[in-house]
């Protein structure tokens, strides 16, 4: 002590690293102990709002708050967090702009480095479902809705209209639920500036795994729920869930298929790779803690907490992994650490549940608190009261309440915000039956079959041809792009499917400056057009 | 007339397009005209406000306006301008989701497409420099901003860390000097949230062709200007300019060297490729009117204006670029849209300059109005006052307004609403001497040296041994993520090298996905593992 400052290290930003380093500052003076933080991002999601990023009844850096501002006696590293060496006491972390790795010790070590989402098994959904988690999933969202409404208000068909504006979001907790909410409302607040769509319908629907949504409330507000959803036009589809999905529809475990062009996931999530990697006592996969919330054979080095932590109250109960118990854990390993450092009584984590709060948009919510239930505009009071008391600082206190305010004043906002579109070598998913793409379109990338197959139509004297049928590691598209003309042919898949997409700008530098790669395909097309 | 409304069509929304779109719904019935506007964008930036985007002092999305709000009546299609056929009448635009262009035709054709960057010539900048012109941009460099801060306060070594910490802008015109005032503003605001960065020095560096900067104005205006961003810290280089950039440093004509990870350009442009394929009367490169903005040989049908158009007042005098004179010369074409379409009295266009302002950022300015100079803090406030007064919209006047007041009492935005990390294959600029990577580098991405020369480094018995020099064509950087281990050997451009660059993910997918990209480099590494 004195002289050495303890290296105190946390992996991850969410609520339970951001309040260990705050309650740190406030337990430790600075020779005492060094704080590090280290997160993907410079921000703190302040999940409870992130939904209203959609609608933009918040701005969209108002939802988050600086990790700097927020302990500023931290040191803040921007990264991601490679490696755990419990044994050597090291992280490893990923390279910044120079490409080496950075490798930082530790007296003590905090893992609060929550979940991933996790689409394996689920063909198609990596490619297709949004994810809803980070402000950037949030702004890819809102960019998103408003590029889809932007092709609604150009599609003169009706079959494709429908399609982009159907909105599928999977899973009916509070998140699904609160998502969907604000994606709703947001949608039939801007229709009315798009000329072709003000009369069109769009068509919201919510696909749940059990028997009703919000399984985190009672079954009266969750029905109340449920019942302000519907008659705002929301579908609730319960008992199924998504199974597979392409870029032109959802499929559900049931069968049933949702033609959309939106298709959010807030299910399911898996543990951080680096912990799965992690070799200790784990609990279903996730890292096992006493009711001081040390690490089995760690303790006085290692805490975990969060939703990455298998944490029971002494009686014995699971804690449920929330924002408030973990907030209230963050506290417990503060103080834990510091009567490691500084010698004292350590804390036991207690878990006490103050209740839960969803916004189901628009001037509703449901709300269970201290035992007593409540719904309607009351409870959406409460909710906002609630959660901007609870987001630090004065800065974003006010910030926020002056988007809500003239959000009451003004439209919601329609610019679209995006950087940069889409583009590079990507993955796809296809179900038999679906067109790649159509004779007569334009080329505009050359495919590679990962998996299945697929048949090559043409139309001949009015009747579609088959002309071909091609399997895995076979190459497709490739002669619009070389000929620069039309597609010459309808490519359908036989059997479900997974592609790489090589876009143009690619393909055409690749084949340039590596012409192996290009010798591949012009040799193809020239075979291809022998053929024919 | 009556039934069948004459088909406007406006291409490109900036000032020019959107306040042309704007005058038309207010001259002309709807059963007279239907007004449709295309756009990259759905929304409208307010340019002059474009760069408070950096230090946040305006929220992200409150410099534009949504064009669907802005002209209520117009079809907005929010896709890029292809083609434009003026003998059949008929415009081509890119394909939406579904690949296939869409085709309209018109009676009225207005184009105002503006201009865009061109770096032809200047090797590296295409890779390296920003632009700065929509609001895409100003995110971008907000973001990559607090990127060069984030690292910068990581990193141990002080050479690379005042790398980090210097900004280049090319360009001192308004547009330069306001992106740099601005930027200036922000680092200095928000270095003291890095407990690294708090005492360290930043450089701030504008370089400008001509002899001082702001030639729009008056000499000792800019003289002033000069001033203050001196006392400011901004250095100012003049009569020289960029010549090329690598990703570490710009390169000046003059052979100066700046190293930086920031570089700017607010020149020089060129105009759109559509534009530069159109066949028809031209000065030097920009569409040639006639007095009432009239395209030649196609009078009555065809109107050209805005900073693609070359146009001369009744005297004979150039019309300089300006938003103003895009917004009357808006005026002067849709009365004569209207004219043409229910008879009527021509107009003329009059140029009238009512003056310029210029904002130096943190209550500075420089204005010239009606022949009056001003400069310094009153300046500052009638720039705030006219540009929120231009503001089209109560809306967006409100929301101005209340940004500025919070940035008055809190300090500057802090997160970084990044979506996605650049990745996919590129190109990029290196120039004799650069390292290209270091032997023990962690291998990222493999490259093809598309022209120029490299030495190949190792490092033996402590000095560095030249082992082969690479060619254009050949490739390097394949054997660390073949077999996946750090750098073996230092890579230097021994002539200046454009180089394809394929990371990682990319590599491994077409490797996996076409066997013949793959066997090339496997058959290298074999070749230079034995060579070894």
């Amino acid at each position: 002590m004195g002289m050495n400052p303890k290296q105190v290290l946390i992996l991850g930003g969410g609520f339970a690293g951001v309040y260990t380093a705050r309650y740190l500052e406030k337990l430790l003076r600075p020779e005492e102990a060094s704080i590090t933080l280290i997160n993907r991002e410079n921000y703190w999601v302040y999940q409870p709002m992130l939904p209203e990023v959609i609608s933009g009844s918040i701005g969209l850096t108002n939802v988050v708050s600086p990790i700097r501002r927020l302990c500023p006696r931290s040191n803040l590293i921007m990264r991601e967090v490679e490696d755990i060496d419990l044994k050597r006491r090291m992280v490893t972390i990923s390279p910044g702009f120079r490409p080496r790795q950075l490798q930082l010790n530790y007296d003590h070590l905090v893992i609060a480095l929550g979940n991933v989402t996790n689409f394996h098994g689920m063909p198609g959904l990596m490619e297709n479902a949004m994810p809803f988690r980070t402000l950037a999933d949030a702004i890819v969202l809102r960019n998103h809705l408003i590029h889809v409404l932007e092709e609604a208000d150009v599609e003169e068909d009706p079959e494709p209209r429908r399609q982009l504006l159907t909105f599928v979001v999977g899973g009916g907790g509070f998140s699904g639920v609160e998502v969907m909410a604000e994606l709703n409302d947001f949608v039939r607040s801007v229709k009315g500036n798009y000329l072709r769509l003000r009369n069109q319908p769009h068509r919201c629907v919510i696909v749940q795994a059990g028997d009703r949504i919000l399984p985190e409330m009672s079954e009266t507000l969750a029905n109340f729920a449920q019942r302000i959803l519907r008659k705002r036009g929301v579908d609730i589809i319960l008992n199924d869930r998504l199974k597979a999905a392409t870029s032109e529809r959802a499929i559900l475990q049931s069968g049933a298929e949702i033609p959309c062009k939106t298709l959010i996931s807030t299910v399911p999530s898996a543990l951080p790779p680096v912990i799965q990697r992690l070799d200790c006592i784990k609990e279903r996969g996730k890292l096992l803690v006493n009711i001081r919330l040390e690490l089995k054979d760690y303790e006085g080095m290692v805490w975990a907490l969060g939703d990455c932590a298998s944490i029971r109250t002494p009686a014995g109960a699971m804690v449920p992994p929330t924002a408030q118990h973990a907030v209230r854990e963050a506290a417990t390993v503060a103080v834990n650490i510091a009567a490691t450092i500084r010698g004292g009584r350590p804390a036991v984590f207690r878990s006490e549940s103050f209740g839960t709060l969803g916004s189901l948009g628009h001037g509703a919510a449901v709300a269970q608190i201290c035992g007593v239930k409540l719904s309607g505009f009351l409870a959406w009071l409460l909710w906002r009261c609630i959660y901007l008391m609870k987001m630090p600082g004065l800065n974003r206190k006010v910030r926020i309440a002056a988007d809500w305010l003239l959000h009451l004043l003004f439209p919601p906002e329609l610019a679209q915000t995006k950087v940069a579109f889409e583009s590079g070598i990507r993955n796809q998913h296809f179900e038999p039956g679906d067109i790649i793409f159509h004779e007569g379109d334009r080329g505009d990338c050359v495919y590679v079959i990962e998996e299945g197959e697929c048949d090559v139509l043409c139309e001949r004297k009015g009747s579609e041809e088959l002309v071909a049928t091609l399997h895995r590691g076979e190459y497709f598209g490739e002669m619009a792009l070389l000929s620069d003309r039309a597609r010459n042919a309808t490519i359908r898949a036989r059997r479900a499917m997974n592609v790489l997409i090589i876009p143009r700008a690619d393909f055409d530098k690749l084949r340039q400056s590596v012409p192996a790669f290009g010798d591949v395909f012009s040799a193809l097309a020239q075979r291809r057009m022998v053929a024919k």
